[in-house]
């Protein structure tokens, strides 16, 4: 069985996820209502609410699998196949009612991430991948996903979340590179990432990143032509601090910056 | 004729807008291509082209009207009626693939603010107000406008498009109610005013905006309950340094702050 085999499956998880989180988003259950007793966080609720229905979808169809979750810990980590979820990337952004969030969805098999998807039901939009090839389907229309080529940072335009989520070394060797960019912006958390992907812009470089925020967003990078490493040139898959490329020119430079 | 009587008007504005601008969002058109000669600007060819589209369509209906554009400058600037229209508020978010973009298209009556609307053509919303009441339409449905309480500063969530618009001073003044505020997110342009209307964020603080910024936006933002002056309390209607509050409370807070 080979990872393409699961497309079909991901919409549906996206598909039971966006119906447990839409209610939450931009509506009355939205707003903290002190009501509800004290600490009630729609966030959190919106985000136990998709990433349970998820997990009640992958152990009826693939009991075998494992599951890792922001919200309810581990099952089966050492399973051959491993679903990733992360129901809300972007929280900031829910809840200032900005679209720059998404629902993510990965697959590892023996470790390796083998097809992710990043969901936002707001927009409607689905952008997925298995490491050879990925995909965008939204309303406008379906299209393969497919990064632009940037050959010198003093093209590039980059995204990070917040520079004030980084260390103050990691932000001052951040700044190098915010000083040589076209342009820098903060705040597409994995909205970002897949931009990156349809070759809207060049780089994304973040850190303290967990292993469900990026793991289902590397098959969807490499799939349009990408690269994604650590900051000193690792394995991604980890999470933690992540240099993320449309055109492996640009990622080159940025890794020689980071180590300079 | 009252300004009400604008609002299906508005609606044709918003359409023709729209049709112009989408071709280059997110498209093949939407990139810098060196062989369109140098210095083509897919951004300034949208605005463009939007912008022909509503005058066209301005002085074909309202032939005494005056208009004021970002693109094209003043005709009959003095006229009973003038509309203000800035087809692509939020030009960084439009290059990069984000959504926080809109076209703005406002009417004022002997110089003050009638009717407003935010259209985003990509999620197909609309946000609509004549100061004494507002409207969202979107595809998820229609819903009155409505700002949400905000009794202390320390409960607030802020939005700027970017403090490095600022001057130092600015900026200063500007640091000290970021350190005050519950969370303070980048990025917004008029999209952030559109959710202060929507009650999903308490304020907006912004420098260097042109009156094409923000006149559509006034009636939006009073018609759902809010307030918006300048820094030190006058009128906004001319642009400059704006601070936009759903509730007084926080905006008397800030303009305290800020004279301080």
């Amino acid at each position: 069985m080979t990872a393409i085999d699961f497309a079909a499956f991901v919409d549906e998880l996206a598909a039971v996820s966006g119906e447990a989180i839409l209610p939450f988003f931009r509506t009355a259950l939205s707003v903290e209502n002190k009501s509800r007793g004290h600490g009630f966080d729609p966030v959190t609720a919106a985000d136990r609410a998709a990433e349970s229905a998820m997990r009640t979808l992958i152990r009826r169809s693939f009991p075998e699998h494992g599951i890792v979750g922001e919200e309810f810990g581990d099952e089966r980590p050492d399973a051959e196949y491993v679903w990733m979820l992360d129901p809300i990337d972007g929280t900031k952004s829910f809840i200032c009612g900005m679209p720059a969030w998404g629902t993510l969805i990965g697959l590892t098999r023996f470790g390796a991430p083998v097809f992710g998807m990043m969901h936002q039901p707001f927009t409607r939009e689905r952008f997925s991948g298995d490491g050879g090839a990925a995909q965008y389907r939204g309303p406008a229309g379906d299209r393969a996903l497919q990064v632009r080529p940037c050959a010198a940072l003093a093209d590039a335009v980059l995204f990070t979340t917040s520079p004030m989520l980084m260390s103050a070394k990691d932000r001052r060797a951040f700044a190098k590179i915010e000083d040589t960019v076209r342009l820098s912006r903060y705040g597409g958390d994995c909205y970002a990432y897949c931009m990156l992907a349809a070759g809207h812009i060049d780089l994304v470089i973040e850190t303290g990143l967990q292993a469900h925020d990026v793991v289902p967003l590397i098959p969807i990078i490499a799939g349009a032509g990408g690269i994604v490493t650590t900051w000193d040139g690792g394995s991604p898959e980890a999470g933690g601090s992540v240099v993320a490329a449309g055109d492996k020119r640009a990622h080159a430079a940025v890794l020689a910056m980071l180590a300079g």
